[in-house]
């Protein structure tokens, strides 16, 4: 079962859905980086992903510890220059498109999710450190955060504060030398603390003396694990939880100050911290979806080869009574073409959101407008489209997909975070109907179902565009019970239209008799006859209001 | 978060749904068997879910050992007469109706799913002896099957024989005094071995010498691993598996004849072990819908619980700025009317197909007949829905969810073999499109989609059933891919038409104003207005045929 990255279709998707040659000029550049994540992802981290798996990241009075080769191929990754695609030039980074770092990421992601979470994080800091850190911040952090040699964290959540970031109570108070004292709780760091290397740089959202309450009262820090004087800042790891998937990697308690204080400096202006957070935030969305998108291919790639290897029943109605190999049995089949149809959308559309932010940091305002329409639905719809793959790639394995052993079952255990983290999915449709709908006026989303509208021949996208534009008149009018109610089919059905989308066009373009043409007409055909249809059948829940769930006590639907 | 079996949900279906008081005389019988059996899961299965998932089952040479609790709840499993309910009184049963039996194991599927799994191995065994058993196998063994002092295995699958039982290769010769020699391996073997009794009495399926190939050649054997002499029978557990979830129920390699032969007793006629092993097989596939149903209703308990306590967030365009719990958020409270009207339809459709089975003992054949029909459904839609509802709660929790110690995510776990075992859930469509749709001449099926027709006010389950009829006649007419390919779609489809219609019938008889009954309309509304729709997108899907499935190479979808 030999993980493949599938760098033709990678390199198919930049050319028909990004356009990549309208974001860089050296196209060779792209398929060198292509070619060689592929080898490091399949070659040294996707043999860590069982591994990391069945021993996990430990925790120790100490500190954490990854499971034994977790360690030379991170120092690989950075060796590599992985970590450095996508930065800016001026951070010791590559410069190339996000794009291009999008698609290397999904090759972590897909070879071994929970060690691609140590640099995803990282890659949110950057952003953050790039558009509001200081010159001197930038000199002293940011080169070696994109070098991957200190990885970066984003520490956010507290117990009381979760989806709602704004009830944090980590206080920072001025040493009165430019420095901050740090103290207080956070829960869910992902990589707060391992040994991967020297030092980890935690961005720490933290309350000032006399802020205002709520979100418009936060500010961002700074606080490196180990001090620019080479000594140990007063933070560390109080625990790790025990959870259904990404085993290694660390999910930590980070106890700030439980000696004192611990230091920080400012990152942007006092106050501001919801500004850089939510900088953080888009990328790390986006990201997540990719990390459906990955466990999707390697939950699909898993089970093709289990189809074809898997020897049981003869083909009904067939010319023989020999048993067949199960991917000849058309519910098989279906669920194959399923999990690769579902897997090339959400890659679509999650790539051409990447696309659309290197677009608008190149300027493109209209570009910028539409990633941000674009990010809850990459992030909610592709986590979905991961959690539902995986899940059907157990259901082709039968017994055999239950059993640990298979390796099947854990894209499903890991793949579960996803629609959980960096907001839920469900704080990802509040966003659409919420902000997103009535972005720019409005337009912003009118202009993403226009372009839909004005390329598609798909009879089935058309209903499906009515539905949406139906819909979100519907949702637009509503007050907020009625929106929310209606919220996350809403999503769904104006993601899967917008990856139809994106998957005809595809299609038009494989014109071609090679397999790799086959399997794109195919999948979009799938996906126009049988997903779209059943994204239309959301659109009663998105129009049926909120009366209904009010309609009985909470407490008695126990 | 204290579990609690919904007694007043159990009886209000058996009264509506079922028509209990036409099935026995005694109602006060049924009231003190559900409240008793609500009393033992409660407060002796329920409280060892977690340690049975922590530490699991243990194998060793010697055998298999369950975790600490489980012995003495079995016992008072079987000092309480638990397993007795709908047993036959000639072989020491109470003979009640059988869906009061299902009522019972609903309990216990939700209290601890791999718990439960014991005795309902034993519900297929019973039912199978008493129909193919000679006298003298049910004077020394039934009684004690029934009495839960025996419990019994189904020994059905083989490396090379899972879904394709016919190609099983256990041997069978006969040793001239009555007896067989079995010799071969069975896997997947539930509660194969293990500690919790003296004896087990395994049904074991093999091929006799010269049998014909497939499953015509097939014979049903009875091998207890204890033999009458009081001697051990040459069968051992090899090994057993390390699962995704169920930890506490074994699942184990069984070795028949390593010794020289295993000892067993022809069940039934030479060549007649699939009509026997069907008979297992129907029982318990509805008790594996059962468990979607035991897992939905503790999942939905557990979110519903957590929602409750939870406090995140203001609620949007509310009077107060101040944070309420979670269950008063729109989405949230969409999943958890979601989980509960999905809970009370799953329910609904199994007691109901439980019901005609009894009516069918009976001697109704149109009953027996349309449990026929039902049982791929309950066996798939049932479990389907176990594992959206898990799902669900996990999300309901946030990152509370995906942490272990929650609870949440065990049911997720566990809940994920029901869709595999007894029949893939793809073996159940095809048992719908390819045998149930066209039984009796297809008056069967058309008999229920009537029945509906006849009693249903809903506009949207009469355009479902129009969209069944339709899919119905294009699948009868379809060749064998083409109706493979539309068969899960189609059997959702009509899975969500029949449970539709047994909610409305209850949300008619609903007519209070008591949290119950606002809850059993809101469930019902919520299903007709929303989960009805979705399955109406369902119908391309079913119609599509299987030739985009066959455009490409398997190969190429890797």
């Amino acid at each position: 079962m030999t993980f493949r990255v599938p760098v033709q279709e990678q390199r198919f998707v930049l050319d028909q859905v990004v356009g990549i040659a309208e974001l860089t000029n050296d196209l060779d550049i792209v398929d060198a980086v292509l070619e060689g994540a592929a080898q490091y992802a399949e070659g040294e981290v996707e043999p860590l992903n069982r591994v990391g798996d069945e021993v996990g990241a430990k925790w120790s009075p100490d500190g954490v510890t990854l499971p034994q080769g977790f360690h030379e191929a991170y120092r690989h990754f950075v060796e590599g220059g992985w970590m450095t695609i996508s930065a800016p030039a001026d951070a010791g980074g590559q410069g190339l498109p996000g794009v291009l770092g999008a698609a290397v990421m999904e090759d972590l992601n897909a070879a071994n999710l929970a060690f691609a979470l140590c640099p995803m994080l990282s890659m949110g800091a950057i952003e953050a450190l790039e558009a509001h850190g200081s010159p001197e911040q930038k000199r002293d952090y940011l080169a070696r955060i994109v070098s991957g040699e200190w990885p970066a964290t984003m520490n956010l959540t507290e117990p009381q504060a979760g989806s709602d970031v704004g009830a944090l109570k980590t206080r920072a108070e001025p040493n009165g030398d430019g420095s901050w004292r740090i103290t207080g709780s956070k829960i869910y760091i992902t990589y707060g603390e391992h040994d991967l290397a020297d030092n980890i740089i935690h961005l720490v959202l933290a309350r000032t003396p006399d802020a205002p309450v709520g979100t418009r009262g936060i500010s961002l820090f700074l606080v490196p694990k180990v001090l620019p004087d080479g000594s140990r800042n007063d933070v560390r790891c109080a625990s790790i939880e025990h959870k259904l998937g990404i085993h290694a990697s660390p999910t930590c308690v980070m106890a700030y100050g439980d000696n004192g204080g611990a230091t920080g400096w400012l990152i942007g202006p006092e106050h501001g911290g919801m500004r850089a957070m939510f900088t953080m935030m888009n990328n790390a969305r986006l990201n997540v979806g990719l990390q459906g998108v990955g466990i999707a291919e390697r939950a699909t790639q898993r089970a093709v080869d289990y189809a074809l290897g898997r020897v049981q029943s003869a083909r009904a109605g067939g010319p023989s009574k020999d048993a067949v190999a199960i991917h000849e049995h058309p519910d098989v089949r279906r669920m194959l073409l399923r999990m690769r149809a579902l897997t090339m959308g959400a890659r679509a559309l999650t790539y051409y959101a990447f696309g659309q932010v290197d677009r608008g940091q190149g300027g493109d305002a209209q570009a910028s407008m539409r990633a941000d329409v674009l990010t809850p639905l990459v992030k909610a719809w592709g986590t979905d489209v991961g959690c539902e793959v995986a899940s059907l790639g157990i259901q082709v394995h039968g017994g055999m997909g239950y059993v640990e052993e298979t390796g099947a079952a854990q894209y499903l255990r890991d793949a579960r975070i996803a629609p959980i983290y960096e907001g839920t999915n469900g704080i990802q449709a509040a966003d659409l109907v919420n902000r997103k709908l009535g972005l720019d006026g409005g337009l912003a989303f009118d202009g993403l179902i226009a372009d839909i509208r004005a390329e598609t021949d798909s009879p089935s996208l058309q209903a499906l565009a009515d539905a949406v534009e139906i819909a979100a008149a519907t949702l637009r009018g509503a007050g907020h019970d009625d929106r929310l109610a209606g919220s996350y089919p809403f999503l769904t059905m104006t993601a899967v239209l917008s990856a139809g989308w994106l998957l005809e066009r595809q299609s038009k373009a494989a014109r071609g008799g090679t397999p790799f043409d086959q399997v794109k007409r195919a999948a979009a055909g799938y996906f126009m006859s049988v997903v779209v249809p059943e994204a239309l059948g959301l659109a009663a829940g998105a129009e049926a209001g909120a009366e209904l769930l009010y309609s009985v006590p909470a407490e008695a639907l126990a």
